[in-house]
């Protein structure tokens, strides 16, 4: 295909747009791929298309390659199926919901695990049936509270995703294995930079759900990655592993102090190296005690946890969410410290909230035979010499307080380094929990009936455009890898020689005919350098100039990544191309 | 491609879906194509999505070969750009309308007018930049009061719709022509048999908007044909053509008769023919007078018009709106008589109409010198000998009453036949109603503004789907074209020797290499007569049996429209097909 600039519907910006902070979304934008339509909400202009297609055509290749199947569902969904296993209501503002014409109601799809469920059920009966993998690329829609970063996290957009169904555990993990490898080729062939991380915290099984981060600096999700073992997860998900003990036999006895006007843990921390304990306290030695409501899934009344973490972090309320899954985290207001007296806010100690009768968890920060700061029950009073296993014991370790680089790996103990990336694809081994809302068995073998197990997965095919272009750029613009890119070979004409038009249109029909997409820049009175830096922004990987070697009998190959230049005869130009795009 | 029916996602059914009227719907359902989901909404299983992808490919190709370009909208539109249009008003119930979380209110765009011109308009801004066509293969959304017929009237539906931009009408005629070209190479392609009809009555020009439709005793719309020239027209399009003037001066006077219990037609002419007129009196003798409201765009009140039609036809409403666009029609009810006392219900005629200051317009087929026995605008009272020109003037002629089998051709006079179809293509000279709400000027070549012209052109993807299999099916069930059909040879083994799956197999994996896709049949303890009536279900054109013949090393080739069979050696078999496949 030769697509020529003159007519191509294609106008680079000189300048980012106003509202884009990340690179993807300013050189996407100013190179021509996509425009904006409303908050989260992007069209694809005809270079951009290419480049989501390109990107759909390798998943869909690699699915294909394992005997996924595809199929196609709409986006538009009965509002019975979400609220047979109740994410109608659980997604709160997350989906987008409607009504039709006769007051019925829809949602648009943001995930299709109930309409895949059913779609097998209506098919399949028999063990003989399974393993069936089922995939699609299809637009999702999500109302997310912050899109952000163009079409980094959109409101709508293109996703893969995927499910499988089989008999028994052995069975979900074979289709997750090669759901897993399908997704390490594809995102090799995509030339992205990735981490594969765990997305679930131990207790749970790590393996059982792992995220595919492209590492940017620019990503939404933290993960740590251990600096001696394999170990890495996504922040969210670390596993809390158990400090060594301490010997606290030498401590004080726990005493009460009056401290008033404490408001902040540095005020408290000022005031007791006042008091002089007989070493520097500083933040760490306090213990913050932080009081949430666990909503678990069908309850209706919430349950009241107490989380120790010390006091120089903050409580990371997605890891805690992700420890206590499925139950859903919420803070604990005003109102509720009112209806319970015994929590004295801003002075909360763990002494006695088991003899109270309140759930108390400590971050594996917090160790056994450890001694701490921290509240008395007492309005205006703390207490130091606060030992655990001495005067208090908690209910149990809960990942909760916040990772930071250097943090002992959980696995071998060497220090985790933290990093940032973008999640363009996430696993799952689903379980039965679908299966179950909507029964759904086959006949085994033996004649009773089987409930079916579910793995799902998902790629975000829109997102890894962003992702490759966050990773595969320069200051000049987008250098795209080879397979997404939305040409072979960009062709550049520059002069006002109309020879040098003619040799350039022939060359570009050349390539045409062996197959090599040629993005040919034909304008003419526009000058070398404008085309140029046209060239660069756009990124095609290979960009070819004809111009003033031209009379040596000469073209430019250029390298857009490399920058490296070759100068070749005309006539061998489509040849040495050949060569170079393998 | 090698698909194995063993594994494939597909389970065919004997019966016809209960809510199944039309063969395309029962025959997709059961051969497993499509599957519903709700009301109009339905899913795509793997072969139904690989033709669905067939048809959307062959139309990619055809518009990419005129230069146009592909874009992609998101089908989630913010308000605010059909506000500017009075579209987010004037769809009334046929779109879905949604808020998002923080209340701004969206649509599901049915059609792109607005957001194109909006992206040109962005982009361009010189006379030189056009002409430009750009598509879309994209997801529609219609909240259809009545969705019918499976995907053939779905409210979810893939279409691909484009849009011409021009500086003049000449160039917006070559760019309708474009499409025009383009969508005869499509639909031929398509194997489907079509015809092309006016979509637009001749006042506003008729060539200025036509329609495709596949013909089909199934099909929702109508349109007409002349049995002698090539005028053709939707029947709510054709023209209403002034009949030959008829001499009345032999005609006695008006005269009133009364006319009690008279409610129908039927015993007016019945009450005639007994007070003996001097002829036979039938209801064609008779004059229909009906009252209508028209809407005009922005208008805050209605507009009284009647309509007058020989009493043996309905008023056409459809047509009668086509005629009056953009205003649209509604009935006149009881309330709206109470507030016209002059307009007396049952017994209206046209005299005098025109004093009391209504507007009175009569179809082509009330010609002038008509006699006619019609209200004689009293209770209780009719009038006969009542002559056009004589005893009443019309303001105006409309093309109203239903359109008849033996009709006179508008263009020749010959008569025409009706018949019924599919749309699946439309194109539009739409104009300048769009870049007027949007105010898209671009610089002409002498230096002033020049407001841009547009064309709008749809094609319904899976309506296509749809259509083919209402035209291309037997008893048996369907019969793709080779174009779009899920695999390009049907592959059975038959019977339980080992040898004969392990040639089929082989044969398989030969015709692969070949490109040629093959959908296998290589399930086991299924019994011949199953999987033939599976594979003529399922409408792949090319069957090929390995089976009993295999001992004297024959394949037996089955064309699956016209039903011969061919013995082929098995080694000559690959050799055969690809000859057959072109």
């Amino acid at each position: 295909m030769i697509s020529r600039m003159s007519t191509l519907f294609l106008r680079t910006l000189r300048d980012d747009p106003a509202d884009a902070e990340v690179p993807s979304h300013k050189l996407l934008v100013r190179a021509g791929y996509v425009r904006r339509v409303g908050p989260g909400i992007y069209s694809w202009l005809p270079l951009g298309k290419r480049v989501l297609d390109n990107v759909a055509r390798v998943v869909k290749e690699e699915m294909d390659r394992f005997g996924a199947q595809e199929v196609q569902f709409p986006a538009l969904l009965p509002r019975e199926y979400y609220e047979a296993t109740g994410r109608w209501t659980e997604y709160g503002d997350g989906i987008f919901r409607l009504k039709d014409r006769k007051g019925a109601d829809y949602l648009l799809g943001p995930t299709h695990e109930e309409m895949f469920t059913l779609m097998v059920k209506g098919e399949y009966s028999s063990y003989k049936d399974l393993p069936v993998n089922l995939y699609q690329i299809q637009t999702k829609y999500r109302d997310e509270a912050r899109p952000r970063a163009g079409i980094l996290r959109g409101r709508e957009f293109l996703m893969k995703d995927s499910y499988s169904f089989d008999l028994d555990d052995e069975g979900l993990k074979r289709s997750y294995e090669l759901h897993r490898e399908a997704y390490v080729r594809i995102f090799d062939r995509l030339g992205l930079d990735y981490r594969i991380v765990s997305a679930m915290s131990g207790s749970m099984g790590g393996s059982a759900s792992e995220e595919f981060l492209a590492a940017t600096p620019t990503g939404e999700d933290t993960f740590v990655s251990c600096t001696d073992c394999d170990y890495a997860a996504n922040t969210e998900a670390v596993e809390g592993r158990a400090g060594v003990a301490l010997d606290a036999s030498d401590e004080p006895a726990l005493k009460v102090y009056d401290t008033p006007d404490t408001p902040t843990i540095d005020s408290l921390v000022e005031l007791f190296n006042r008091l002089d304990l007989g070493r520097t306290v500083t933040a760490a030695d306090t213990l913050k005690n932080v009081v949430v409501k666990l909503r678990h899934p069908g309850a209706k009344e919430t349950e009241v946890l107490v989380v120790g973490v010390p006091g120089d972090r903050e409580v990371d309320l997605k890891r805690l969410e992700a420890a206590v899954h499925p139950a859903e985290v919420e803070l604990f207001e005003a109102e509720d410290f009112a209806k319970h007296p015994a929590l004295v806010r801003g002075y909360l100690g763990p002494q006695g909230l088991a003899e109270a009768g309140y759930t108390y968890k400590v971050d594996p920060l917090v160790v056994p035979g450890s001694s701490w700061i921290t509240g008395a029950n007492e309005n205006g009073k703390h207490a130091a010499h606060v030992v655990y296993g001495r005067d208090f014991t908690p209910d149990a370790a809960v990942g909760a307080a916040e990772v930071r680089s250097g943090d002992p790996c959980p696995r071998c103990g060497h220090a985790l380094t933290i990093g940032r990336g973008i999640e363009i694809g996430h696993i799952f081994q689903l379980g039965r929990k679908f299966t179950n809302a909507f029964e759904f068995d086959v006949l085994g073998p033996d004649g009773k009936p089987v409930r079916v197990t579910m793995g799902s997965y998902g790629i975000g095919v829109s997102r890894a455009v962003a992702a490759i272009a966050e990773q595969k750029h320069d200051e000049l613009g987008l250098v795209w890898p080879r397979e997404v890119a939305p040409a072979d070979v960009h062709l550049v004409a520059t002069g006002k020689d109309d020879s040098v038009f003619e040799a350039a249109a022939t060359l570009a029909v050349e390539l045409d005919h062996a197959g090599v997409s040629v993005l040919f820049d034909d304008r003419r009175g526009v000058s070398p350098g404008v085309k140029f830096k046209d060239a660069e922004l756009i990124g095609v990987p290979t960009i070819v100039v004809v111009g003033k070697g031209l009379a040596e009998g000469l073209v430019e190959l250029r390298d857009r990544a490399g920058g490296e230049r070759e100068n070749v005869p005309l006539e061998q130009a489509a040849a040495r191309l050949r060569e170079l795009l393998g």
